[in-house]
């Protein structure tokens, strides 16, 4: 097994996931706790709670550096770390870090989230998606989006994260599929494959030249009128929503100058959404182009390497 | 007492609401169930459950002419009245209507609800509030938005209604401030007067020539990063997104065309909505114009006057 050199953790206020990797970046192993996120910590007990999870690790390897991201960083955690401000790259997010040393000796990094103060009409904020970026690369001046409950769109320039913008999509789609007059309509087959042509039929309308397109808060009644048409089947509502809300998340982001028909744009981590942004992408005339699996934990160690120089 | 002339039924899914009313609309007297809703009726015995709610009229006033409007119209209800579709007016909602004659002779009147084929992606479709657009009036050609859970925007024409369109705004408000981050972070103070400065904050950003405000769902997550960015109290979260909600609609309708800067609306029925609508409209450069309050119970006899010819 290659030399343990690192302890990353993705901390939470759910759970705590742990992942001890080598210098180049491989995981070797890995802990998982469900009920170790932040909001289960008492008094400050963090150390402790840490100990718990990955003390066999530093019996075995030693006091390794320990590079901390999540909820563990913000107010309600253990060390509030201050959001680094866009424009910044590796250097200033390595710059923001604070350090910890705990009664083993090791020392705990943790790593800042960002802030794009210029965001309309408050200053955007995100926790975790900066690393997937690091580690997507900043080589190239171009726009990335990052699907997700709070999807992001952010914008690189000169090796630098320019600016970024959170959408809400994933949390919209529950919302509607799981409490609203869609929840009551469709009728899910479980476990079943997309059906990708009622997915596609949902895009199709929000890439469309309609101006009715423009208008999401009526656009997702489609969902009912389509059933009343008789144009949606009950069991095909929830991939054409899918696409619909997805599709409207790229309209939008037109909208908000994100990306121009015909450029490129990455497509960052390995989210399961992917698959169906990667489909979206086409009808607004857009080239994608994939990520590491493992954006995350590059773009982490980038960081701590930079802050231990 | 004036004589009572007829009976209007709103029967819906949950509710049966009735009102006995004079020649001139007013009303004499009501009777609401709770349980009298067509989900409570079983094998049909809609006739029955009728008579249990407003049998004492007619033994009172003879067997009065019936009105029925709601779901009792649907394939659910009692009688399935087809949608009429636009343009159409009093002339072509009256000859939508359907009769059916009670055991005591009375006639029952179903009125149908109106189906827009242009609306894109699919029909789009009421089942009440055209009852009070044509209560509102049909003589002069402009814009009506119905507020509420599901708005209308409706547009009149040479007397007809020739087109609208659905916005599912208060469905989404709820959606967001029970069941998202923001029904998380909001701390409402029960029973307190709008906030209208939140309010209007949340138009303003809406109304706003900055293009993140066609970004629907992204403007949305504002409601965190304002209290993030210490702009925005917990306090005044709802008020703050309702003002962002309703102003997203106004914003979307105009984008779909329903209104220009500069131009005169309607303002339909006496939704407790409305007051926030009438806020919002100046910030758009529109001019309201309320309607009467009683615009169902108008537009419900003026169709039945019609279609009694």
């Amino acid at each position: 097994m290659p030399t343990p050199t690192s302890i990353i953790l993705d901390w939470g206020t759910s759970s705590l996931r742990a992942m001890l990797v080598s210098e180049t970046g491989e995981t070797l192993d890995t802990r998982e706790s469900s009920n170790g996120g932040i909001q289960f910590v008492k008094d400050g007990a963090f150390e402790a709670a840490l100990m718990q999870a990955v003390g066999e690790w530093f019996s075995a390897h030693g006091p390794l550096p320990v590079l901390a991201t999540g909820m563990i960083t913000s107010r309600n955690g253990w060390v509030e770390v201050p959001y680094v401000d866009t424009p910044g790259g590796v250097a200033e997010l390595a710059a923001g870090t604070r350090k910890l040393t705990l009664q083993n000796g090791a020392v705990i990094t943790f790593l800042p989230g960002m802030r794009d103060p210029a965001a309309k009409p408050f200053p955007d904020v995100m926790r975790g998606e900066e690393t997937q970026i690091v580690g997507f690369g900043l080589d190239r001046d171009r726009t990335l989006v990052l699907p997700g409950t709070h999807s992001k769109w952010a914008r690189i320039k000169a090796g630098r994260i320019d600016s970024f913008q959170t959408y809400a999509t994933g949390e919209v789609f529950a919302l509607l599929t799981k409490h609203s007059f869609i929840a009551k309509a469709q009728d899910p087959v479980p476990g079943a494959e997309p059906d990708w042509q009622s997915f596609g039929r949902g895009v199709e309308f929000a890439a469309s030249n309609s101006a009715a397109a423009d208008a999401f808060l009526s656009a997702i009644f489609s969902a009912r009128t389509g059933v009343l048409d008789g144009r949606l089947k009950p069991e095909n509502i929830l991939d054409y929503v899918s696409g619909l809300i997805i599709g409207s998340e790229f309209r939008q982001a037109r909208a908000a100058g994100w990306f121009k028909a015909g450029e490129t744009i990455g497509i960052v981590g390995n989210n399961v959404l992917n698959s169906r942004y990667g489909r979206v992408a086409p009808l607004f005339d857009l080239t994608v182009e994939p990520g590491p699996d493992n954006a995350a934990k590059r773009g982490i160690l980038l960081i701590a390497a930079e802050a231990a120089k």
